[in-house]
């Protein structure tokens, strides 16, 4: 999706830059930075990459980086996400995906605005960690009818799950997964498929009428069933 | 370009038929069939196989089908371009290419209205041989301004000159192209630079104030001058 | 294996449907659907996509088939492998694999005779958890001297113990793999070795003249010693 | 083709020396080494690579061998096919493709009986320029329908015109590359046709009632018409 | 680091045999032989590899073998390590990668003088694992300063620590790992760190002032704490 | 061979900025700015985009830039090499190799000592055209046995003939390469060879006790054949 998105507000008459993600002959490919390490961060590199741009991942754990390294045989530079790598970076990035994300917690801010003024003007931002308050200081959250704003002279693009706009997709994929809890559920009733899978139990957030996940809890000041295992 | 305006339009909430072009996990990609062989077509079907698509290619002409072959190592399917197979392909299409170009001429028509009618609602076709005409009888020149219209519920996008979308590359591009000639044409003078460059003869149209070109002239019903070899 | 098998009997003059595996131009690939997400079916899935089949993936579990998108870089279709997809899939099949198999259990049922019948005739079945009883209703044990029979007007290959024709190879990748074992058990004695691998234990059937598998044991309705640990 | 046929005779239960084609762990792959540098030997290497075989082409052009190179990325392992070379290398093979062929002309001689004698027992010997007398002195003619001989120990593949083995998938090329000429020739008129493509003309041997092919005439100690041109 | 020693110590200027790694047309490539499948092997086979070297791994376990078929897509060539297979592959070796080490304790011996005497004069040994002692019985400490001398008539590089030969990107490397644990250690205090981290509890050979590492501290017949828990 | 020389000369021991060619996790690959896009341009860039570093080729006609686009996958960025580009350019390489060649007539000066000074220190230079004179400002000709000076902070390599220190390698591909000659000329004869042969001809630069080639003639002073046709 990342690289629809970006090479789709990339062209000059949507307010982009006007560059092609890959490289042509004689001008160089795009330039993308992506903040992150995890699956999302993983997913677009990978796409980037494949159109041809030129992808620099920035994370903060080394294993996540070696990982990177990895599946793309090298060919993702990768850095550590100091202050000093993100502000030098950004600067010469086409395009910046912001994907960081900490489960169950509100995203790091990792960009400030006082980076993103010194990016180039038509370049685009993703925030892809935007579900979980974002990772960047200028992103808020947008729609898919609305789906981007102008700040700094960046395109910001904020859709919060972003998969919907592929609906036919999602849906046939979240189905798939969801059946095999149903069919497991069904088999072998609801206790017992929470015991003999984490996953299902990691997943649970009311069990008879009670809350029983803490982070949630927490947020909202609620009691929470501490007794439930996951 | 196809690969982000395909990808864009594909999108549920811009009436697209909501799918991902490159395969997920329990669900398999698009389908993208490119009409032709040449330039456009190639540069076509790397970008979508690079992204995961099922990618069909129909062309007219064995050794045109022979390279996509080579280039792709066989991973885009190739067919001649029969009405035969016409049909039963663009039935499974999630996207169409129209890439048909015959230098100098209207390109001919290639998918007729009743195959369209054929098609998956929601699909997306892309013309790029509109800016000689189209080769699928629904499609009909579009701008940058208002790219699509959708007619027997699938949407077209026929821009003529498409890469003025991506305005700093394609400058860069053609300006490289242009100093090559205009270095030569400076370094020898206009008539020894036509002489020994048959790239520079054959693109000139007018020369000392007389049409040079037969195909432009017959078109617009002009005198052209016989004598200039190109 | 499956890779040379199926070629091989694909052919005209053995019955097959006369294609070839990989895609020539003008002419698409033939489809292989392999059916499960384990060892064996990865290792048919490289071999396939590798000379060019149009290959689909179908399995129980998505974990198994995300394994298979990430080692084929996404080039293999996956699909859940449920009585609808099975049943669309295996009638555009030019290639049939089972490969589904259930440590010490006997293989699952998945394809049934009315799948069967609705396949291209002259096409290939290769059953390879016939050695657990065969995921495949049509399927009954051949052997390497008698490796073929046709039902249905599909071609059968069911010879348990595959590797047994590939007899040099084999040999040595299995001493390979024994001597290890057998240093090990030289070094420490057997019950230290027992104690100390977990494959090595996991592996035993009879010890100290008494049976210790479970599942051996149950299906022969014999005394198992319950003490030994595995 | 050869991957399959290879790849079917080197099983132990049909006399072969019972290796697989790619290299499995700690088993080195099976060796395969091609005579010639032309269209056939390309497509053999290219198939033999991708299904893992250590692969040695020997040709007598260094053009050829430079095409080789590029194709498979310098892994496939070019030499001159000088004598000293030929008797090295099918030492060591497996499988040795003879895949010489001279246009019009009967294919040179270049395995000698004492270098068959020297292959290792049960390697897979296919020659492809049999349909031209052979390259390989203990190869003669064998059918689809007794494909195989054994002679020095070595077995003996030489059917001719091997792709009618895959008779749908050729029937198909074949009807598609003749579909172009038959549609000229119905619009052109042949004389027309004849003089607009080389191609064509080339392939004519008789026009008008008579033989117009040099080499076919002297075979055959014919006329021939010299006033044909191709 | 290996490919560019030993490409530079192949120079025939340096006394090297005077080849170059990858194959050029009608000549084969350099043999690589690498002894071990740890991290250090699969980083100089997968260089090796990249640079076109005929490329054989010889190690001792078979899950190490395996990965190193995974991570080469099966082009190199994997060997059990024993004696018999140590001889005959050596004898056709250029390059000889010694890359075997037991965390902790003293390389095995692997290759005996009697092995090296009957490698190619001129070809190139480096024994990565010289830091534990060596795994090649003629190999002996040299530095930066004098990295090789010739023995048995081969090149012997063996420099410990070989990556101060770029310090620079190893400076970086580290500083990037050590940074994690420093400000792991900053923010939760050494005892708590230690607890929470194996990895850097491993690490620690001294701890309040005593020593903390068993194998250390029997090598030097030093006193440890036994309590310390790693 | 530039991948294993600018590999020896960056380690720190030789005066080199210490870093390695490919990227490690945390730390971008080295930057190689290769001037040219002839062969050996080529085959540079093959081996150091192979080895995992940044590779910028700059030549100065679009044709040469394509192919190099083309053989790369698009992986090399490409760029005209005007004054502009070239000055941006090295100031970010940490190796730069000089491959402008223009046949049979002086190297033309691409990069000005200016240009050097604003190198990073401890980068290498090496100067491939330097057997026509270099086109490098501050290169002049080295030795096998001195190879390198340093000027301007940079390490010089600029030997000509380069192939001569992998002398094995080398004499087999020229022995391989003139054979095929000699057999043509012991076949014909010389004069008939020459007539048939464009290659043979082009290569004669005295022909029965004359100077029969142009540009050497020029540079000496010298008569030549005129009449000799190649």
């Amino acid at each position: 999706m990342c690289l629809v998105i970006s090479g789709h507000y990339l062209q000059s008459n949507y307010g982009g830059r006007g560059v092609v993600i890959g490289g042509v002959v004689s001008v160089p490919p795009a330039t993308a930075v992506i903040v992150g390490s995890g699956i999302l961060a993983k997913s677009a590199i990978k796409a980037l990459l494949g159109a041809g741009a030129h992808t620099i991942a920035l994370g903060r754990n080394m294993e996540g980086l070696r990982e990177i390294e990895d599946i793309t045989a090298g060919r993702a530079v990768t850095l550590i996400a100091s202050r000093y790598n993100l502000e030098r970076m950004i600067q010469i990035a086409d395009i910046l995906i912001g994907a960081v994300l900490l489960p169950g917690e509100r995203a790091p801010l990792m960009i400030t605005r006082e980076m993103v003024k010194k990016m180039q003007k038509g370049s685009v931002i993703i925030d892809l960690s935007i579900d979980q308050g974002g990772c960047i200081e200028t992103s808020r959250l947008t729609t898919l009818e609305q789906p981007i704003y102008i700040e700094e002279g960046i395109i910001h693009y904020c859709v919060p799950n972003i998969t919907s706009a592929v609906s036919r997709t999602s849906s046939k994929v979240l189905s798939n997964l969801v059946t095999t809890y149903l069919l497991q559920v069904g088999e072998l009733g609801v206790d017992e498929a929470l015991k003999q899978d984490a996953t299902l139990s990691r997943g649970t957030y009311v069990y008879h009428g009670e809350m029983v996940r803490k982070s949630i809890a927490e947020r909202f000041g609620l009691e929470y069933d501490k007794s439930f295992q996951s």
